[in-house]
């Protein structure tokens, strides 16, 4: 068993906001992240698959094929967008970090091969604060 | 002459959008960056000053005094905020990150002491973007 | 069950000097490491805890509190300091990296409410060599 | 039980190319990195061993005598060098990096003394796509 | 005037080989790096270009149309590739980072509109090692 | 005219303390940075040097004899030291970064043959501040 893992980016506006709360409630929770009018990330995303080297590819899976599929399923969806209004997967959740890497684990494991397992969506949120999801 | 230089972070929703062309010249020209709901970023700052070093100190600005001066006058202006939006210094501007840095520079040249001069502002808008302004 | 992760930053002077040994004892095993006059490093502090996000906020746990939490009970005592001197859970302890992030992780767990577990406390020691405390 | 990594470095060359397949089968499957001519990548290799702290040392492992080890046991025998033409644990293997890592765990585990054991050996290919191999 | 840089990433195989000497000669002078079937390098290339913002979109220059130029003129013939074999801006020369950085110039240069001046190509060889040149 | 950079580390413990002040004096201006039991970095080195590339090498220095130079006239006194204490070049000196680049300049200089000039040195104290010297 091997772990591969490919690094994708993308960068978006949200704003963490809980509309049950009134604003003073959100700013106390919140704080500047509850910003009216935005804020937003370079997000570094991390895909993890494990399975068995293919021996005539030494491949756990296409590194480019795992690639693109992040890029379809989930990245196209998130790049240069706004969190909170513009991605359907997204719709009535929190937009914090930890609900998107659950949420990416949702759109991206039904599109994998059998031949591999998702491990591990990581998400840096910025250089100094990641999550990590394992599916369970 | 020492050039010392202090990198601070903020983060930021921002949009590259013309208002005086229509939504169709905006995506032609800016494409994704045109979106109306906005994206953002994680900034990341290069403050570089020159001086000669104290005899007393060794230093040729107190860098902690500087770290200081920086987040006062540019970053919590710009932390957690929407650049076209909420940043007096932005308005009536394109919120490019050359426009961005030369704006930085003006914020900040003027609140230096004498002893130093101001001699770049870097930002980078990705890891793999930045620009640099040296005054002139 | 999600894994959140803030990374603080200290830096600190140390040696590796087992008292009960003669000098040549000690550089024979710590080489530099053992040079009585001090050396230090810039360390990267990788803390990580564990839990549900909440509903109402899509936290694990609120990172600005975490952050806090860290500098508060370990980061200001051990930032610009002796490791050796003047930090008070290392007395009589070699100032090992291994030592110095079980060390972490016991002033750090108990200080944490108990709507999260602490995972992991990861501590390089340069960009090369790191190490992590998993607590048992 | 504490883990404890260590970093190294090395450049190589080499190339995706089953013997078995035809060049367009070849071209089809492994795209560009097919090219008969070779390409390379830095490789930066984590090995992270395990194990209790030395009461003597506070040391799981002599982090020196770890880099040693990896630099005798791998780093020479991959470094500047064909991974398909000139290492002699990568013969008759594909070279992917996938198969690399289980080879340079299998270089390693048996120089390593009974006081620690392997857990991991990561290595990145480019900064975008790492594998790892945990032994099983 | 303002500085916008833009990096890429490409990958390829070479060797420092000097076809007038005999092998004696250029293994005492350039090591391993001579080694007869090649190595290879993970290469960071960053293109800097310099202008005045456009009133009308905020920029030096179109920082996505910069990509595309750096990619289709000199990227797309260099990743993946032998850079003493494959590629023909380097044919008779020794492939040094040096020439590398120097040929890559020249390849770019014509290629930038008359708005914009080239102003740096900086290339990294590893993380440890990188040249600059400006033109002259 | 090329120019070469060479990344070398290093890690020291040191202070800022003027001795000509009394202690309330140097808490004062150097907080933290005074603590008289010291404190340390992991120092990251830039060596920049320029010049023509030679025809038979491709090279403007050989960067393995450039990284050999650092280490012997730099490195080697300053790696695993106190640098107010341990290192010659420093003594009667504020061991600031600013007085640490310019006096490593003066370290090296002469050590490098007339065929390159050095151009800069750049030192990271930490990865948020460093210092850049040119010579004047």
């Amino acid at each position: 068993m091997v772990y591969l893992t490919r690094v994708e980016h993308f960068n978006a506006a949200h704003k963490l906001y809980n509309p049950a709360w009134d604003e003073a409630r959100n700013e106390e929770v919140f704080g500047k992240c509850a910003n009216q009018n935005w804020h937003g990330h370079n997000y570094e995303l991390y895909v993890t698959v494990k399975g068995d080297p293919d021996p005539d590819t030494g491949f756990v899976f296409d590194v480019k094929r795992l690639s693109t599929l992040i890029r379809e399923q989930v990245v196209e969806k998130l790049d240069h967008r706004n969190l909170n209004m513009d991605v359907d997967f997204m719709q009535g959740k929190m937009c914090s970090t930890e609900n998107l890497a659950i949420a990416i684990w949702k759109e991206l494991q039904p599109a994998l091969p059998a031949s591999v397992q998702l491990h591990c969506i990581k998400l840096y949120e910025t250089p100094r604060i990641y999550v990590e999801y394992f599916g369970e």
